[in-house]
């Protein structure tokens, strides 16, 4: 494990903004990079943007959304995925990036994805953030005994609590409190498609993450804490500023 | 994960030995390999050991037993590495290979060995079979709570079962049923090192490891059967006969 | 640069086919190895027949015969792939190879190629062996201006030596001293199609190819010398009985 | 070979500062680029500066500087490096780089540099511009007889053209037109060192450069415009602006 551990949210942003251009500069075969929503990540957006915006030399760079819930349409409209209108509001539209460099799950791509994106040279980075109780993307504690060899990528049954994440989502983003058109299930990839990522990037801001660092990356492994399992990939990177860092000084000085 | 299914334990052996032979082949800098022993690869080692005795082009490549239990010396006489000393009569001494290539686990190396090895290039290989229980190594189901950041590689207590296994072996190989001179403790890899391999294989043969294979890699991932965490390695290679492929038959043919 | 030095010529050829071992079994992915006739592998293949002859665990293998000649029909025949043939009675046929794993160049596939085999993960070892003249395949020393980006691979028009070197095969391989019959050009692999094989390998048996050893590794980089372009390739290993490494010993030895 | 157009100059520095940053955030073992004096950098270097110094993150970045002049001391004074002089100018002060941190050739490394950066990981990129008649660092058209195994890093003699060089990169930096104190031979890697290099990016700016890129990247090989030799690496980045690549478009249309 990799940690990079800036002074504040904004020198965090920058070496967010500047670890996506890696990947977008490394090669000129496509590149496969896996992006999720969330308030973390806003600020590297917005200074990406600018950057990426209409350059040719970015033209084989492919962003897939980790997770996706497809919002039902009203009356005859197409369903609404949810976190790719996010991640369009937070970077696609500013920077410009057509549809078909875009790919978020569907019912259609679910069993084929993992084999598809093995097609097109496997995912090179996942950028994520964690939640308090150590869940990645939709890899939630008491889902861990659907992580066997047939299901990499993860359809999921909607829970209460992802109900009310979601009508939160709608509220902010599409002001609608319509609890008829929340779907059923939704979709996430999995802790196998995701460990199989060459590079999988956590960003971390903020005191109240501290906690959950420490436990991530310093506790046993842990299925009840699935983002600990993050500890047996060879290349895992931990960015976060000094606040989130504050749980694990005593491990860092320890390592040099 | 890669399977390759053997008709008997013959070509299995050939292949294994093979797999070996590919690792001291590739590179001219330093070649680490960690093995174990076991009676799986025996024959294995057999057909090795001529191939490898005295060649010149093999001598940048380093071994390393993956666990050892230290039997305590009769008065003043030196301790005994029980696994390195099961090796040297499988396969070190008849490649003759020279002590300063051969490594074992100590009470002095133990805090050291994961930055050691990192500084001789990383590990590239880890060959090993696995128990009935899920175990590799010393790696027991009971045992996960240890797999923390501060123990890559584990010095643990003997157990009961241990004892047993240890007076099988002290009685197989040094005709010795004095318990007094077992340990208390013993030295393994731990989960962490081994999935920092560059390359995982598993080797298998006969009928009543089919369950176990089944379970290790085709079930979800469960730390009270430690070896399905490699379900979660970007380069495990499975090795076995067609005995041990028994009951996953229908997910090989699946992925074809 | 990686020297394997073996006593003699039958080490030698377990060497190699050992070597071609190591690339079938070190994914399940596509592999692919460019081969080359000529005799210095024909013991490596006899070995090599029955290992692979009918393995399910190797259908992933593909084999590039790195240069051809299109023998012409007789009247209403079809033209006859020269040293495809050639492979096929030295292992292709022991081997039961299927048709749609063996590729051999053709007036069709010449502009696609690089391209081609990039779409399938690229070219994983290349293995062949050198003629006196330096040349590497079709790389004769008076051709290198044609080695521009526009033509990783070359189409060549056969010359009076190509011609003498295509009578004596012929004659050997289907006894046809039918000078008309022989083509006037001829296909081969470019430098840089094989510099950008991930493992080049080149194999050297006997005192008559001391020269062309030392030449080729331990004199300066020469384009009248082709095969010394190899000194800039990162990963070439060359294995050689003693006889052929006779012109280096000193260069070995100084480098341990 | 992987091709990066900018719409300037300022676009290019941005993307060079950009790939700099690649490397060093690229892993938490020690990371090794190679960076070259010269004016295509210098406004990458100021914008690079800032976000390099001080900063714990990048205390495993070395840098080594590609080719050496000693200058000598007058009484009694130290001899002057002036390539690491100027890069200190251009870059080591800003970014406040330790002195442990930054490596120049003299005459007691030149011998054990290429072992030294192996056992230090190797080099993981070199940054370089190339000059009119196809030189990269001191490896000029007439020099190629010495690229042989024993010499991967060059010692050369100061011929009249370098001479001239020296005189003026010394009047413009230290003010002096002292010709006895040119050193009568300076230090270079040599062409297998940095064909040895994991990346190779080079950088060109302004119309004047246009044909030197045509030709030592769409011509053929040739020892007479050392450049080119590139062309076989297997990893090499061309960033460039518009002017400079004026005389390409043709080749890089095409290759979409």
């Amino acid at each position: 494990m990799h940690f990079i551990v800036t002074k504040d949210y904004e020198e965090l942003s920058q070496v967010i903004s500047t670890t996506f251009l890696n990947y977008m500069h490394s090669s000129n075969k496509r590149v496969n990079i896996c992006v999720t929503t969330g308030t973390t990540p806003i600020r590297a957006y917005e200074i990406l943007a600018p950057l990426v915006k209409d350059k040719a030399y970015f033209n084989h760079v492919h962003y897939y959304v980790v997770d996706e819930f497809w919002y039902k349409g009203n009356q005859g409209e197409a369903d609404i995925p949810v976190n790719k209108m996010s991640m369009d509001m937070k970077f696609f539209k500013d920077a410009n990036i057509p549809q078909e460099r875009i790919h978020t799950l569907t019912d259609n791509n679910l069993h084929s994805f993992d084999e598809d994106i093995q097609k097109h040279g496997g995912m090179d980075a996942v950028v994520m953030g964690i939640g308090p109780d150590g869940h990645f993307c939709g890899n939630y504690p008491d889902t861990f005994e659907s992580w066997n060899e047939g299901s990499h990528l993860i359809d999921r049954y909607c829970t209460p609590q992802i109900n009310s994440l979601l009508l939160r989502l709608l509220n902010e983003d599409i002001h609608s409190k319509d609890e008829s058109r929340i779907p059923n299930h939704y979709f996430t990839m999995g802790p196998k498609t995701i460990m199989d990522a060459k590079q999988v990037i956590m960003i971390f801001t903020g005191k109240e993450k501290a906690a959950t660092v420490k436990r991530a990356f310093f506790e046993p492994i842990d299925m009840n804490f699935p983002v600990s399992i993050f500890q047996l990939h060879q290349n895992v990177t931990i960015l976060l500023d000094e606040d989130a860092a504050s749980d694990i000084k005593e491990y860092l000085f320890r390592k040099e």
